[in-house]
Formats: structure tokens, C-alpha cells, sequence
């Protein structure tokens, strides 16, 4: 499916409930369409007869000449637009019905309804921002911390499109040297680049690009939060941490064993950095099926997550530990595990037994009591000091989308083969085509001719209604 | 306390959630206010540099220049706006983060973070608009109806406050005919308007308010609904039918006598004629404390009913009847009464019954099955002929606002003693009172000088803020 972009689409791009609604139209009859259901109070000009970036206050009429509401209109002449076509931006009073009346006059007068992130789209087909700047606006929208909104901003505003300008210029000069040697190997008197040098300018080029695909792990740090498993045996105080720490009350907690069979994922912000917290089912011998399959969801998420923090009942401190400290460490591998005991409000050895553990085991000990919020505030800052991410400024480069990061890691192959393939002087045609292949994939990201309506639909589908 | 105007106000006017955002800013300092965060693209003019209603695109700059948002800038000049100072919109990329950076920066730089209505609160003070118009701003946001919208509109335009003028005029040439009257009362020799003429005329505002006041009714209706109470004995399935009238599950229905204990109110629109429907506690004799309560509410809210709806089990028709018909008729008195014979799905004597308590009471019957869903639509359609609401067009005067209809009500009360006065040929100087009453009265609705904060902060306190 080709999408459709001659005609003139709208959209309500505003929530429902505010004191303000506005409608975005676009497409070379958004002018037109608007002036045959609006006239303008003080100044009667239609709007085709007003300049561009001026508003005009006045009326929407129905049909039957009733007035919908009193609006203000901003006025738009393509290419100097967010689209890059005619537009016309109607702001109304924020009234469902009303917007409603509006969407429908404007279809009614030749509008089609727009999909989600059919504007940006436009923008990008008409050329006003590259894909990679269109996925940074949605990102933006969604943006909720200083992190995620510098990092979308930077990309919305080119900065990385010109990186990967940059290296892909880098490619083609090293590609196009690489094709003259193939073109003009037979005229042994025509001296060409020093192999050696070539090598470099590839091996800069795949540090490049490790450099970006490595900084995903942090992109999506910060823009999913990192995430952290909470194990250990049922009725260790599992969702009552998770509770205490998302200072609500999200999870089931009762006194009854293996309450939560159901994987609760949430995100809190500590300092800023966002942790997403994955509450597991608790691990002990059951012949519940469901519950059975919630254990194993649970070591599945072990695998996941970053940080593990396994909860252990002071009580039962030593025998918890003995039981499930093989199964957890091999499935924690190199990750940060803190032990958690938890229910110090209950326990009279709290020292002992967590000097015990800390003995046995080479990993950080913790005494909190969940129930009484105790310790929750150092576990906080053991969390954030694990986690150790950097200040993110205006210029860093650090990719958060997943689409990018494959693009990156494909390129990363490409030019990985390129380095192996002139390590061994491969002919300088073998080579070229991984050389392609690595700028195929670093033009993925930024989009253009090459980019299939599959890709497009998939990108913008995700994008809100109205933007 | 009194309102501040003269500062500068600020607030986010759309609802968290959409592509777009957009922030407020009123007030004398607004264009400079927002200069100082402001960096313009292309044209490097300054917002105070540029004529007013015009756009301008650019970025939000933080204190660390740091760009928060690419924004589009809409710009007023007093007494040329909504507010009838100088104001500014600021249309953001509709993150929360980025909305309450930029309003946390003009916080910073001098203005206000607006209260609810503010906006509009500043509009009626600087006299764009009368009271009663600044109420149908908040009337007009929250119409959800053609029929609510039409009077909103109408009001907001003036329509109401037209009727009002028209009416204080007729008031006041009345009132300084009879102080006339009075001034000169020595000079016998001077001719006077005759009563007579002057007791049509204030008969003829006596019609005019009257009418306004009665309008309540059906203003009331339209606003929020019709009433309709649900009676009957317990389990005869009053729950069970509100469902089926709501086409969802909001009640809770069980097997279990008195399930209902809360009274459930939901509105549904049947051809775009908005009920309220009540759903009440079973009646029945009964020791539960709590559940009494209940049953005493369920007669409460017959008496504020406008239909009553009483659900008959028809396995226990005839004794149902027996024991609550008169307790239910007493209450009802002159309203509307639809006996709905539930559970037809059950009985094998639906029509011999509903003959029966067809030919005992004056009152509609009507065989259904709530659990079937089965003469639900019939029931709808009994519903709008009793509920028999005109059609509201652009013209109709109603009244919707419980303010206006007591300053009516007051008024009413006034311009009767008044012709009760003339009636009894009362001296001028006190038939002049109550005219000066009923003067008040209306002014109150439009408001002015007369107005106190306190009658403007209930008003106010009600709107949204960035209204």
C-alpha cells in the first residue's frame, strides 16, 4: 500500500478534557476546505486571501449556518509548514462534542481523517526532516525526564542524522577509492591509496559505529528504565519491597504463599534515572500448575533484568540461602545481585545473619524492613550507584531506538567483514559490496528512497493521532 | 480578598496526552515575559518587535540555553484578545516534561501560574464579556449534547444577556416613571403615566421572568439529565435492568437480596435526550442497619425523580403490588409512573398479569426482560414521549444555571410584590423598592460593579484551569 498524500487530512492533536481543542489539517486543500466552513468576525478576507503565519479569529458554521464555535485559526503556506504543505491549525474550545462537529464539517467538505503520524510522515516525504528526526518527535512526546527529552531533542534536531552523514560520507569515500582500484586494476602504472590507509579510515569507521550501537545499552536504560528483578521464596516480602519502593499500593499482598502469580512490571525515578521494576513470582517447590509457570516466568526474568535483587526472609535467613543461592547466582551470572534481608522489624539477629551472608556470598548485604519502609532509602542509592549512568548532555549520541540499533549492529557486521576482508586482501570488489552493504544499512535509519511503506507503516503506527 | 490583576498569569489550557500542548500566558507583561525565554527561527525579530496576531516559530530556551522545545508562538496585543490584556499562546510538542519546563520557566521570568478560569475571570473584569457569558465558556467546554452546546453557544454569544438588557430597560423606564411620579407628587397639576399602563408594562416583565424561571426545568433537564428512579421490592431485578438500560455493568447483581446498597447514578442519552437514572435500594422490611438507610434513601430519591420506573417481579406481581402500591403512589403524587413487569423470560402469565395491574392503576405498564435484554427498547421509547423535551434551537431562552434561575426566581418575587403594590395603589416610593429589587436581581446574573469576589470565586473556582 502507497500512502495516499495528495489529499487533505485532519485531526483532532490535542487530549480530550482540556479548556483548549486543536484541529491540524493539511494538504494543498486545507486552506480552501477550512474557508468554506469559517467566517471570520472584524475582517471578513477568507483565509486564501491572508498571508501565511497569521491568525484569524471567527466562526465555524454548520450546514444550516449555526455557529459550532468561536475559533482561532492559524494559517500556514506550504512548504513553510510542519508538513511542508498548506496547513490550518483550528483552536477550539475543548469540548468533545464540539471537536467532533468540527472533524466531521471537514470531512463533510472533502478532509479525510488522519492515521497516526500522518502528519510527520508528510513532513518526512515532503522532505522537511529525515526518518530518524520524525521517530525523535514521538520520542519527544513521550519524553517524561531530562534524559529522554535531551536525547529525542538532539536527534529531532539533526544531530544524529549528521553523524551518520558523516560516516556515511566517510564510507563512500573509502567505497569510491575501493571501486577505482577494481575499474583500473589492470593499468598496473596507476598508483592507487595505500591499502594500510584505507584500513584506518574503515577501522575509525567501525568505532565509530560500535560506539553508537554500544550506547543503546544506556539509550535503553534510559529510556525503559533499567530493569531490576525482585526473587526469592514466597512470602520473603517480595511485593511489599516493590510496594515500598513505589511508595503504592500496585501489587497483591497478603499472608497467603504465592499471592502474585502475575509478572507486575513498574517504573519509579530515582534522582532521575528510571528503574523498571519486575516483581516475580515466588520461587518454592508447588504442584500448582499456574503458580509453576509463574516460577518459570520468574528465572526468566532473571535473564532479563540488570540488576537482581533477592529477598530473603531474616527469620529464615540461612536456610532461604542455602536452598535457592546455586540457582540464582548461576542464572545472575556477572550481574549486580544484592541480598535484601527483609522483615528486620521481626528479627532480633539482624547483624549476625547479615554478617553471616555477607561472609559467604561476595555480594552486597542489605537489612531492610519493607513492611516499616526501613532501609529503602539505601537501597535506592545502592540501586542508582549500580546503575552508574552518565550525565546525558545536549551532544551526546546515544541511540534508544531499536530499530536504529539493529540498523547499527547490521552495519556493524558490514564493516567488520570490510576490516576481515583486507586484513586477507580480498579483491577490492568483495570488499566494495560490504562496503555497500554497511551504507545500505546506516541509510536505513535516516530513511529516503530506499525505505519500503512496510518500514514507514510500522514507524508511524505507533506515532499518536494528530502529529 | 480581592483578585490580582495586574500581574502576569500562566497556564497549560490542553489535557495531558495529546501531540500537541499548548500554554497561556495573559497579562500586561506577557509578550516581554516570553520574549526573555524565546529565541525566533528564521526572523530573528523579538515577540514585542511583531504585529499582533501573528505566529512565530522558534525555540523555548532554558537558563543553560539549552533548547526545551521547538515551539509556535501566537501573539496578542490588549485590548485585542481573549483576555483583553496582552497574551501570548505557546504551542509545545505535548510531552508533560517539556510543558512543565516551559511553564516552570515562565514562572521563573515573572509570571503567575494561573488559577481555574482565571482567563476568562480576567475577560469578564476587563468587560469582554458579562457574567452569565463568562459562565456558558465553562457551559460550552463541557457540552456533550447538540441541545447543551445550542445553549451554551447561545448564551456565550449574548442571546441571554440580550433578554436581560431588554428587560432592566423596560425595568428602569417603569422605576423613573414612578419616581417621577413620586418626585413631583405635590404639584397636582403635572400628569402623570397612568397606572394602568404602568401595571401592563410590569405585568408584561412579570411573563417575561416567569417564563425565564420555568425554562429551569427543561434547562435542568437538558444539562443533567431527567431523573428517572428505579423502584421495587428487592431481587425484582432493578439492578439488572439499569444494565440493560446502560448496555454495560456498573451495578452489581447478584442472587443475593439487598446487593444493592449504594445509590448508582448514570446517565444515558436516548436520542439525544439525556436521563439520569437512579438505581435505589430494594424496598423490603429489614434489621440491617445500613440497609434500611438505603431504603430510606431510595424514597428520598423519589421524591427528586421526575419518572419512576417500578419493577415488578412477575412470579410475585399481584403481591408486589399490594404491599407497595400506595407507599409508591403516595410518593410519586402527580409524577409519571411506568410499572415495568420484569422477568417475562420466567413467567408463563405475563399478559393475564399486566391486564391485571393494567386495569388496578391509572399508571403504563410495560412486560420485559432485563436479562434478555427484551422490551428494553419500548421502555426507551416510554421514556421519550413522557420526557417530551421541545427542540432547543439557536433562539430558544433557557435557563441551565442554577445561579441564574435563583436571581430569577428573586426577581420574580420582586416584580410580583410590584404589581401586588400597584394592585392596592401602594404609595410610588414603595413600589419603587421593589422594582430597585428586581433590578438587582438581574443585574446580579450579568454581574458588574455589584458583584463580589465571593460570588465571582464560586463561579470561577468551577472552570478549568487555562480557562
Amino acid at each position: 500500500m502507497t500512502m495516499n498524500t495528495q489529499d487533505t487530512i485532519c485531526a483532532i492533536a490535542t487530549a480530550p478534557g482540556g479548556a483548549i481543542g486543536t484541529i491540524r489539517v493539511s494538504g494543498h486543500e486545507a486552506i480552501n476546505i477550512t474557508d468554506k466552513i469559517f467566517n471570520a468576525i472584524n475582517n471578513g478576507k477568507k483565509l486564501s486571501e491572508r498571508k501565511p503565519y497569521t491568525l484569524a479569529f471567527g466562526h465555524i458554521i454548520n450546514a444550516n449556518n449555526e455557529i459550532v464555535d468561536e475559533v482561532l485559526i492559524s494559517l500556514f503556506h506550504g512548504p513553510h509548514s510542519y508538513t511542508g504543505e498548506n496547513s490550518v491549525e483550528i483552536s477550539c474550545h475543548g469540548s468533545s462534542y464540539i471537536l467532533q462537529q468540527v472533524m466531521q464539517l471537514l470531512i463533510q467538505n472533502g478532509c479525510r481523517a488522519a492515521l497516526a503520524g500522518e502528519f510527520t510522515q508528510r513532513a518526512f516525504l515532503n522532505g522537511k526532516m529525515d526518518l530518524s528526526q520524525a521517530e525523535a518527535v514521538a520520542d519527544l512526546i513521550a519524553s517524561t525526564s531530562a534524559a529522554t527529552h535531551r536525547i529525542a531533542m538532539n536527534q529531532m534536531r539533526g544531530g544524529f542524522s549528521k553523524e551518520l552523514t558523516f560516516l556515511r560520507e566517510k564510507l563512500l569515500h573509502l567505497t569510491s577509492l575501493m571501486e577505482l582500484e577494481l575499474d583500473f586494476s589492470d593499468h598496473e602504472d596507476l598508483e592507487f591509496a595505500d591499502r594500510s590507509e584505507l584500513k584506518e579510515t574503515a577501522l575509525e569507521i567501525e568505532k565509530n559505529i560500535s560506539s553508537l550501537v554500544n550506547s543503546f545499552s544506556i539509550g535503553n536504560a534510559i529510556k525503559n528504565g533499567i530493569p531490576v528483578a525482585i526473587v526469592g521464596e514466597t512470602n520473603a516480602g517480595k511485593s511489599t519491597l516493590l510496594n515500598a519502593l513505589l511508595n503504592e499500593e500496585k501489587a497483591i499482598v497478603s499472608d497467603i504463599h504465592g499471592t502474585t502469580r502475575d509478572v507486575i512490571e513498574d517504573t519509579i525515578s530515582i534522582e532521575g534515572v528510571t528503574f523498571r521494576f519486575i516483581d516475580t513470582a515466588g520461587i518454592r517447590e508447588t504442584d500448582d500448575k499456574i503458580e509453576n509457570l509463574g516460577i518459570e516466568r520468574s528465572f526468566q526474568k532473571l535473564d532479563q533484568a540488570e540488576i537482581v535483587l533477592w529477598v530473603i526472609d531474616l527469620a529464615e535467613a540461612e536456610s532461604q540461602y542455602e536452598k535457592l543461592s546455586q540457582q540464582i547466582i548461576t542464572h545472575c551470572s556477572e550481574k549486580p545481585l544484592i541480598l535484601v534481608l527483609n522483615k528486620a522489624d521481626q528479627s532480633t539477629e539482624t547483624i549476625r545473619i547479615s554478617n553471616e551472608l555477607a561472609s559467604k556470598s561476595s555480594y552486597s548485604t542489605l537489612v531492610i524492613s519493607a513492611k516499616n519502609k526501613q532501609g529503602i532509602e539505601q537501597l535506592q542509592k545502592l540501586l542508582l550507584d549500580i546503575a552508574n549512568l552518565p550525565d546525558i548532555n545536549e551532544n551526546n549520541l546515544i541511540v534508544t531506538n531499536l530499530r536504529h540499533y539493529e540498523a547499527l549492529s547490521r552495519a556493524k557486521e558490514s564493516i567488520i567483514r570490510v576490516l576481515e576482508g583486507m586484513e586477507v586482501n580480498l579483491p577490492g570488489d568483495l570488499v566494495s559490496q560490504d562496503l555497500r552493504e554497511c551504507l545500505f544499512h546506516l541509510a536505513e535509519i535516516v530513511g529516503g528512497e530506499i525505505t519500503t511503506d512496510e518500514v514507514l507503516g510500522n514507524i508511524f503506527k505507533h506515532f499518536c493521532v494528530g502529529k
